[in-house]
């Protein structure tokens, strides 16, 4: 079902430079390449890797860009070489190589970009805007009615699947259940703690939950958080600003000793450190999920002689062709939630008031209507 | 059999002070209390814990003690409520608790003396010289003709085994052997890289080959370990000065982007980045297993969140009710070597010879007759 595609004029949100708004404007978006997917955006949700490309990223050569990376959508056509694909799919980033085959890894060569991973942008793209080239995002690009998509980075979907939910399994969602879930690999019985409760890990607490968790302690500087981690599974809450000794110590007095498992959901050095070492000594897991790349995550070498592991996360764990579409059944089968992630429905014009009230910290997840399905 | 002893006066060389030679007393070893076994060590060896702590550790109340952790003896007499012990065992260190009893860990809360430790002498002893209290380290003190330790730091092995080899595996051998095997988890067919080439790293050699490694790479910035560590499985050899590069650039290009698992056996945080660094992404497995506890670790989030782990390893992960017997049956059938360790033989009364050597890293390990067995 090749088809031969002609330029598409739509409506996109651009940021044209960092630390400014975006500008809704009208692009044009080239036809798929080889083994590339035209995707008609259907909802799109604002995530704080967004944000943190926007605004706190050191990598000021990625701009302009149209950003965005949980969305959903519905191919429109495609280019040579693709064959999988009809209408009805979440594209999301991830891809195929060595890694991919691997089943211990979740990541992809390709989508590293070699080794400018960390750059998030991809070298190459199908958007204009006034004349100018308009760098794509994480492979995906999904603040904008139509994007273009390597067919590596697209997953299939239930058809039933109501895009305006599902589109959070483009990254958040998947990323703090994940996390749990894959990465840590939380036992039954078990007792953990999910540092930062966004989104990422109020899906982490979910995650802990699914795996069986005993115990899962929320921390946030915010409390008002908590009543919001107790509908993911959250069984007991810890403010840090409560006390005044280091919070690994306020967990240790909990837990004799420290958690089992514990989830870096908010993307800071010092709080990866925090909950490495609220673990106990032994057997504790300690995960990075949260995201920054500007500075170190350091402990002393005791803490991991002494039993502790410190791992990663990176789209917990999930290969997204198959992670993807199980997430979606689970929650059609109603084992994970997603609609109490979704504090905001806006539209695209909108977008700008949903990323200053996520700067702001007042949202968990705000669903973007892009187009009508 | 329990017995109650008298006061023995034998030979020891105690530490008085940091950083001075250690000076060859007689002193007074009291007899054991509840659940302590006395034992007359009839072979030890110099591991660079012991030189760490006399040199460098920044725990100067550590002293006056009799240092020496690695050794083997027979017992000489029994305290109170011991009940399973008979002449001819190897005193190690670990012991028996909630991480004793759970099969992912091999360390102890009571080894750790609660908090302290990393102070890593015990707060009580048995020992006493011109009237002063001389402390105990690592529960042991095993360059001393005679020594108290609680039960739960000795290990029953088969009486056939020589001690003057299996003292080796109070420690060194088994932390490297044990890193590789039972922390990293090496796999057959893996590519491994091993960080300096001491008894501890030559131990990590011998347990990647043990594990089925295909390639195993030892790294060391003196070259004349490279013969020694051909012997225990090394493949091939890379001396970082050798390179303009850093090392996990060089090592990326001989192994197409990376090794499987890395072993630090050095106990330098330059070291440990590199080590991590040099471990592919995806499913990279670094292990610390060099000792020490002046500076943090550290490197970026990515390395962790592109899907490598970090680790610690401690006496190889080994529980060593368990593992020093199993290692001494594995000597005694040839699967794995202890011989080829020792590169010299003195007494206790020429220990500050072998300190002086492996200071200035001149032998691997050297035992030390201290009694006639």
């Amino acid at each position: 079902m090749a088809t031969v595609g002609k330029v598409i004029k739509c409506k996109a949100a651009v940021a044209w430079e960092p630390n400014k708004p975006l500008v809704i404007e009208e692009i044009e978006v080239a036809p798929p390449q080889a083994n590339e997917v035209r995707i008609k955006i259907v909802a799109t949700s604002v995530c704080h890797t967004d944000l943190y490309h926007l605004f706190e990223s050191m990598h000021k050569d990625g701009f302009p860009a149209v950003l965005g990376h949980e969305g959903a959508g519905i191919v429109e056509s495609v280019g040579p070489g693709v064959t999988e694909f009809q209408p009805g799919h979440v594209p999301v980033f991830s891809p195929e190589c060595r890694f991919c085959k691997n089943p211990k890894a979740n990541q992809c060569e390709k989508g590293w970009a070699a080794d400018h991973y960390d750059v998030m942008a991809t070298p190459d793209t199908r958007f204009t805007c006034k004349g100018k080239k308009i760098l794509q995002f994480m492979g995906t690009s999904t603040f904008s009615q139509y994007t273009v998509i390597n067919q590596m980075a697209v997953a299939k979907i239930d058809p039933a699947a109501p895009l305006d939910k599902v589109c959070l399994l483009g990254c958040g969602v998947c990323t703090g259940f994940g996390a749990a879930v894959n990465t840590a690999k939380v036992e039954p019985g078990s007792t953990c703690a999910v540092f930062g409760l966004g989104a990422v890990g109020l899906a982490a607490v979910m995650g802990c939950k699914f795996a069986g968790a005993k115990r899962i302690i929320a921390v946030d500087i915010n409390p008002e958080k908590f009543e919001k981690a107790k509908v993911f599974g959250a069984t007991e809450y810890v403010n840090p600003k409560d006390h005044k000794k280091p919070i690994s110590e306020v967990l240790a007095g909990m837990t004799n000793g420290g958690v089992d498992f514990s989830l870096e959901c908010v993307g800071n050095v010092g709080v990866m450190r925090s909950a490495l070492e609220s673990c106990t000594k032994g057997w504790g897991v300690s995960v990075l999920v949260g995201w920054t790349d500007m500075h170190d995550f350091a402990a002393r070498p005791i803490q991991l002689i002494s039993g502790r592991t410190w791992k990663g996360s990176f789209f917990g764990g999930f290969k997204s062709k198959d992670g993807v579409p199980e997430m979606v059944k689970a929650y059609l089968d109603k084992k994970v939630k997603l609609d109490e992630f979704i504090t905001h429905n806006m539209t695209l014009d909108q977008i700008n008031n949903a990323i200053e009230m996520m700067k702001r910290g007042e949202c968990i997840r705000t669903v973007l209507s892009v187009t009508q399905q």
